[in-house]
């Protein structure tokens, strides 16, 4: 069955970006250190198109992000800093001209717009009818993979409170931002269904991966 | 120079206490599951005068628990669930005649009481004047070696806060509460300062241990 998951990094304080997140700053301030693991390996480098980079067990649990993965899901916030109507001059999302997807990616806000076919195999689509009809839409063009939330916060949380996610993978840094984006508010009644199938770590990140109980 | 420091367990959601603390729950509701890792260690074993207990890295981090500690300062939530003027009936702690502490316990409290002297060494004494004035008590009567706030959360906050905090040692489980007493609340301006020097794991649990950035 193929399942619905999510990759974060995390501070050990709770947050997946820090304070003030814009255009300028699409991480929040600070933000950049939950990621310097991530950039050190291996994979992030050959998602770059740029040789070297580490190997290891960072670099195992980088290799797992785009692991089966046939669609993805992100909130407007994660896709751009662009609120409202979406304008004439086009946002096609932080990452360039071929975005590190290669799959469907749909693309959860208010404001229709028609689908943006990027190099590379991405297609951002735009879901103005909620989280469920994204994830419906997403499963049945994952060509019977798995479907990861791309992130952020908020839009984990709303899939978390509705009992859908099956797998959550948190790369929890040894950093306090003080502030930011938490990934556990408001979804305190979920979390017990969840139990952790994995922990490891380097001396940069300990990786946890957490699947849903399996309901009997 | 002796240090200001603490321990504690967290769930990866951030909870060092489950909901619903009180006197048949004195973890909270899911509160074991913290401590699971250290009820399993030799060194827990030994503080219960029991033999047997595992070896290994989670151990040898439970060792480092009393490790130079010549006093201990505690909030009144942590001694016991009395509250308000204490009772004829007296209330000595949780942990029976002879507490693990081995040396003076400093309570703060709001109401004034006697100093009650423990077997093995461990004398409760009950500070009435705040924080700093716990602080100086404890530092003078530990012999120069370094003072462990034994807990909770709120008293741990209430030193991070006043910048008082050189070490903490955090030991994040992977367990998802989803509810309780959490670590890192109200502290958001004062985490920048820690750095962290060591990150390692065993399959049970992540020992984080941070330090206060020296000031140039």
């Amino acid at each position: 069955m193929p399942e619905l998951k999510f990759t974060m990094s995390m501070s050990l304080d709770g947050y997946v970006a820090g304070p003030n997140q814009g255009l300028e700053n699409p991480l929040g301030e600070g933000g950049r250190a939950l990621h310097e693991w991530a950039f050190a390996t291996r994979t992030f480098s050959e998602m770059q198109g740029r040789p070297g980079g580490e190997t290891g067990l960072d670099d195992d649990q980088a290799r797992l992000w785009n692991e089966n993965v046939g669609a993805v899901i992100m909130g407007r916030n994660m896709f751009g800093p662009v609120r409202g109507p979406w304008p004439e001059e086009a946002w096609n999302g932080w990452w360039g001209d071929e975005p590190p997807y290669h799959t469907p990616v749909f693309v959860l806000t208010h404001h229709p717009r028609e689908p943006v076919e990027m190099q590379g195999g991405t297609i951002f689509h735009f879901v103005t009818d909620g989280i469920e009809a994204a994830l419906e839409r997403a499963r049945d063009s994952a060509g019977g993979r798995d479907v990861a939330i791309g992130g952020g916060a908020s839009t984990a949380q709303q899939y978390l409170r509705a009992g859908l996610v099956d797998r959550m993978r948190l790369h929890v840094v040894p950093v306090l931002l003080g502030g930011g984006e938490r990934l556990f508010d408001g979804v305190d009644g979920v979390l017990a269904d969840f139990e952790c199938d994995e922990l490891v770590s380097s001396p940069a990140v300990a990786h946890y991966t957490f699947q849903r109980r399996k309901s009997t």
